[in-house]
Protein backbone atom coordinates (compact mmCIF):
# COMPACT_ATOMS: atom_id res chain seq x y z
CA UNK A 1 0.00 0.00 0.00
CA UNK A 2 1.63 3.02 -1.31
CA UNK A 3 0.88 6.55 0.49
CA UNK A 4 -1.40 8.51 -2.17
CA UNK A 5 -0.57 11.92 -2.45
CA UNK A 6 -2.52 15.13 -1.29
CA UNK A 7 -1.46 18.06 -3.37
CA UNK A 8 -2.67 21.83 -1.37
CA UNK A 9 -4.13 24.31 -3.63
CA UNK A 10 -0.96 27.50 -4.62
CA UNK A 11 -2.81 30.40 -3.72
CA UNK A 12 -1.09 34.00 -4.56
CA UNK A 13 -2.35 35.41 -1.41
CA UNK A 14 -0.39 32.77 0.53
CA UNK A 15 2.92 33.05 -1.75
CA UNK A 16 2.44 36.97 -1.39
CA UNK A 17 3.29 36.43 2.61
CA UNK A 18 6.92 34.63 1.96
CA UNK A 19 9.62 37.04 2.46
CA UNK A 20 12.51 34.74 0.83
CA UNK A 21 15.97 36.28 1.83
CA UNK A 22 18.41 37.79 -0.13
CA UNK A 23 19.12 33.93 -1.43
CA UNK A 24 15.75 33.28 -2.61
CA UNK A 25 15.24 30.97 -0.01
CA UNK A 26 13.61 30.08 3.81
CA UNK A 27 14.22 27.36 5.89
CA UNK A 28 11.47 25.04 6.19
CA UNK A 29 11.08 22.98 9.47
CA UNK A 30 9.32 19.20 8.65
CA UNK A 31 7.72 17.89 11.33
CA UNK A 32 6.56 14.44 11.53
CA UNK A 33 2.01 14.27 11.63
CA UNK A 34 1.96 11.07 13.36
CA UNK A 35 4.33 11.22 16.26
CA UNK A 36 4.78 15.18 16.32
CA UNK A 37 8.36 14.52 15.86
CA UNK A 38 10.33 17.52 14.52
CA UNK A 39 12.45 15.70 11.48
CA UNK A 40 14.96 18.13 10.03
CA UNK A 41 15.30 21.20 8.43
CA UNK A 42 16.26 22.10 5.20
CA UNK A 43 15.62 25.31 2.65
CA UNK A 44 13.07 25.94 -0.49
CA UNK A 45 12.99 28.59 -2.80
CA UNK A 46 9.76 29.33 -4.17
CA UNK A 47 10.01 26.97 -7.34
CA UNK A 48 10.64 24.33 -4.31
CA UNK A 49 7.71 25.66 -2.85
CA UNK A 50 5.13 25.32 -5.65
CA UNK A 51 6.71 21.79 -6.38
CA UNK A 52 6.18 20.31 -2.68
CA UNK A 53 2.16 21.83 -2.76
CA UNK A 54 1.67 20.49 -6.18
CA UNK A 55 3.28 17.39 -5.93
CA UNK A 56 2.54 16.37 -2.31
CA UNK A 57 6.15 15.85 -1.58
CA UNK A 58 8.81 17.90 -0.12
CA UNK A 59 10.84 19.03 -2.29
CA UNK A 60 13.82 21.33 -1.53
CA UNK A 61 16.71 23.65 -3.06
CA UNK A 62 20.49 21.94 -1.92
CA UNK A 63 22.15 25.07 -1.27
CA UNK A 64 25.72 23.00 -1.67
CA UNK A 65 24.39 21.56 -4.53
CA UNK A 66 22.78 24.43 -6.15
CA UNK A 67 19.76 21.89 -7.50
CA UNK A 68 16.44 20.48 -6.11
CA UNK A 69 16.21 18.05 -4.11
CA UNK A 70 13.14 15.53 -3.81
CA UNK A 71 13.36 13.99 -0.36
CA UNK A 72 13.35 10.15 -0.67
CA UNK A 73 14.24 10.00 -4.34
CA UNK A 74 17.50 8.31 -3.57
CA UNK A 75 16.85 7.00 -0.15
CA UNK A 76 13.47 5.46 -0.81
CA UNK A 77 12.29 7.51 2.56
CA UNK A 78 9.45 9.70 0.88
CA UNK A 79 7.83 12.46 2.69
CA UNK A 80 3.91 12.97 1.61
CA UNK A 81 3.36 16.55 2.34
CA UNK A 82 -0.28 16.40 3.98
CA UNK A 83 -0.21 20.47 5.89
CA UNK A 84 2.06 23.41 5.44
CA UNK A 85 2.14 26.54 7.35
CA UNK A 86 3.95 29.92 7.31
CA UNK A 87 4.86 32.02 10.22
CA UNK A 88 4.00 35.30 11.62
CA UNK A 89 7.07 37.01 9.68
CA UNK A 90 6.72 35.03 6.67
CA UNK A 91 10.16 33.98 6.79
CA UNK A 92 10.25 30.12 7.62
CA UNK A 93 7.40 27.36 6.76
CA UNK A 94 6.36 24.51 8.56
CA UNK A 95 5.94 21.32 6.72
CA UNK A 96 3.56 18.35 8.33
CA UNK A 97 4.14 15.23 6.69
CA UNK A 98 4.05 11.18 6.56
CA UNK A 99 7.15 9.88 6.65
CA UNK A 100 8.11 6.80 5.11
CA UNK A 101 10.34 4.38 5.17
CA UNK A 102 12.99 4.34 8.01
CA UNK A 103 13.32 8.15 8.79
CA UNK A 104 14.21 11.45 7.77
CA UNK A 105 17.82 11.44 8.34
CA UNK A 106 20.57 9.87 6.47
CA UNK A 107 22.49 8.36 9.26
CA UNK A 108 19.44 5.72 9.39
CA UNK A 109 17.58 7.97 12.43
CA UNK A 110 13.84 8.85 12.09
CA UNK A 111 14.62 12.85 13.09
CA UNK A 112 18.00 14.59 12.33
CA UNK A 113 17.87 15.40 15.68
CA UNK A 114 18.86 12.65 17.57
CA UNK A 115 22.00 14.14 19.64
CA UNK A 116 20.63 15.75 22.51
CA UNK A 117 23.14 19.03 24.28
CA UNK A 118 24.38 17.72 27.80
CA UNK A 119 23.83 14.13 26.82
CA UNK A 120 21.22 12.02 27.32
CA UNK A 121 21.19 11.83 31.29
CA UNK B 1 3.58 28.84 41.27
CA UNK B 2 6.39 30.16 38.92
CA UNK B 3 8.08 27.06 36.52
CA UNK B 4 12.13 26.39 37.47
CA UNK B 5 14.55 26.72 35.68
CA UNK B 6 16.73 23.51 34.27
CA UNK B 7 20.20 24.66 33.50
CA UNK B 8 21.46 22.04 31.06
CA UNK B 9 25.09 21.04 31.03
CA UNK B 10 27.17 22.62 28.28
CA UNK B 11 29.80 20.17 27.39
CA UNK B 12 32.73 21.11 24.64
CA UNK B 13 31.92 17.87 22.68
CA UNK B 14 28.63 19.36 21.73
CA UNK B 15 29.38 22.81 20.88
CA UNK B 16 32.09 21.43 19.04
CA UNK B 17 29.37 19.64 16.30
CA UNK B 18 27.90 22.93 15.98
CA UNK B 19 28.43 24.38 12.12
CA UNK B 20 27.85 28.39 12.79
CA UNK B 21 27.02 29.75 9.29
CA UNK B 22 29.47 32.86 8.27
CA UNK B 23 27.42 35.12 10.25
CA UNK B 24 28.32 32.96 13.30
CA UNK B 25 24.45 31.69 13.54
CA UNK B 26 22.14 28.80 13.47
CA UNK B 27 18.39 28.43 13.30
CA UNK B 28 16.72 26.88 15.89
CA UNK B 29 13.42 25.62 15.81
CA UNK B 30 11.23 25.69 19.27
CA UNK B 31 9.12 23.02 19.93
CA UNK B 32 6.40 23.15 22.74
CA UNK B 33 6.84 20.35 25.25
CA UNK B 34 3.11 19.41 26.08
CA UNK B 35 1.94 19.89 22.78
CA UNK B 36 4.13 18.78 20.50
CA UNK B 37 3.54 22.09 18.47
CA UNK B 38 6.07 23.66 16.23
CA UNK B 39 6.08 27.56 18.12
CA UNK B 40 8.37 29.52 16.34
CA UNK B 41 11.69 30.10 14.54
CA UNK B 42 14.69 31.98 15.28
CA UNK B 43 18.49 32.36 16.07
CA UNK B 44 21.27 31.75 17.93
CA UNK B 45 24.76 32.55 18.14
CA UNK B 46 26.76 30.43 20.25
CA UNK B 47 27.09 33.13 23.32
CA UNK B 48 23.04 33.49 23.09
CA UNK B 49 23.13 29.35 22.59
CA UNK B 50 25.27 28.93 26.31
CA UNK B 51 23.02 31.59 27.74
CA UNK B 52 20.17 29.38 26.99
CA UNK B 53 22.24 25.88 28.12
CA UNK B 54 22.67 27.68 31.03
CA UNK B 55 19.68 29.76 32.04
CA UNK B 56 17.31 27.16 31.21
CA UNK B 57 15.32 29.94 28.88
CA UNK B 58 15.63 30.81 25.52
CA UNK B 59 17.86 33.57 24.83
CA UNK B 60 18.07 34.39 20.90
CA UNK B 61 20.27 36.72 18.69
CA UNK B 62 18.30 39.46 16.91
CA UNK B 63 19.61 39.35 13.63
CA UNK B 64 17.82 43.06 12.76
CA UNK B 65 18.87 44.52 16.25
CA UNK B 66 22.15 42.92 16.55
CA UNK B 67 21.05 42.34 19.86
CA UNK B 68 20.41 39.09 22.63
CA UNK B 69 16.56 38.85 22.74
CA UNK B 70 15.54 36.80 26.25
CA UNK B 71 12.09 35.61 25.44
CA UNK B 72 9.47 37.21 27.21
CA UNK B 73 11.38 39.64 29.07
CA UNK B 74 8.83 42.28 27.23
CA UNK B 75 5.89 39.87 26.34
CA UNK B 76 6.02 38.04 30.28
CA UNK B 77 5.81 34.86 27.68
CA UNK B 78 8.75 33.25 28.92
CA UNK B 79 9.96 29.78 27.21
CA UNK B 80 11.42 27.56 29.57
CA UNK B 81 14.12 25.09 27.96
CA UNK B 82 13.86 21.91 28.81
CA UNK B 83 15.55 19.66 26.10
CA UNK B 84 17.95 20.82 23.19
CA UNK B 85 18.78 19.08 20.02
CA UNK B 86 21.61 19.65 17.59
CA UNK B 87 21.01 17.69 13.42
CA UNK B 88 23.09 15.44 11.54
CA UNK B 89 24.86 18.35 9.97
CA UNK B 90 25.67 20.22 13.71
CA UNK B 91 23.68 23.44 11.69
CA UNK B 92 20.16 23.38 13.04
CA UNK B 93 19.05 23.26 16.98
CA UNK B 94 15.78 22.21 18.20
CA UNK B 95 14.67 23.71 21.55
CA UNK B 96 12.06 21.97 23.47
CA UNK B 97 10.21 23.91 26.16
CA UNK B 98 7.26 24.66 28.02
CA UNK B 99 5.83 27.92 26.92
CA UNK B 100 4.69 30.47 29.47
CA UNK B 101 1.88 32.57 29.31
CA UNK B 102 -0.48 33.05 26.31
CA UNK B 103 2.24 31.50 23.33
CA UNK B 104 5.09 32.36 21.85
CA UNK B 105 3.45 34.51 19.07
CA UNK B 106 3.47 38.01 19.44
CA UNK B 107 0.18 38.44 17.71
CA UNK B 108 -1.29 36.54 20.57
CA UNK B 109 -1.37 33.12 18.72
CA UNK B 110 0.09 30.42 21.01
CA UNK B 111 2.57 29.36 17.47
CA UNK B 112 3.73 31.46 14.92
CA UNK B 113 2.64 29.31 12.35
CA UNK B 114 -0.87 30.54 12.16
CA UNK B 115 -1.50 30.39 8.68
CA UNK B 116 -1.90 28.12 6.55
CA UNK B 117 -1.23 27.24 2.78
CA UNK B 118 -4.25 26.85 0.47
CA UNK B 119 -6.38 27.86 3.60
CA UNK B 120 -8.44 26.15 6.42
CA UNK B 121 -10.47 23.90 4.16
Amino acid sequence: MSPTATPIPIRGEDLAEIHWDPRGLVPAVVQDRDTGRVLMLAWMNEASLRRSLEEGRTVFWSRRRQEFWRKGDTSGDRQWLREAYYDCDGDTLLLVVDQEGAGACHTGEFSCFFRRFGGDG
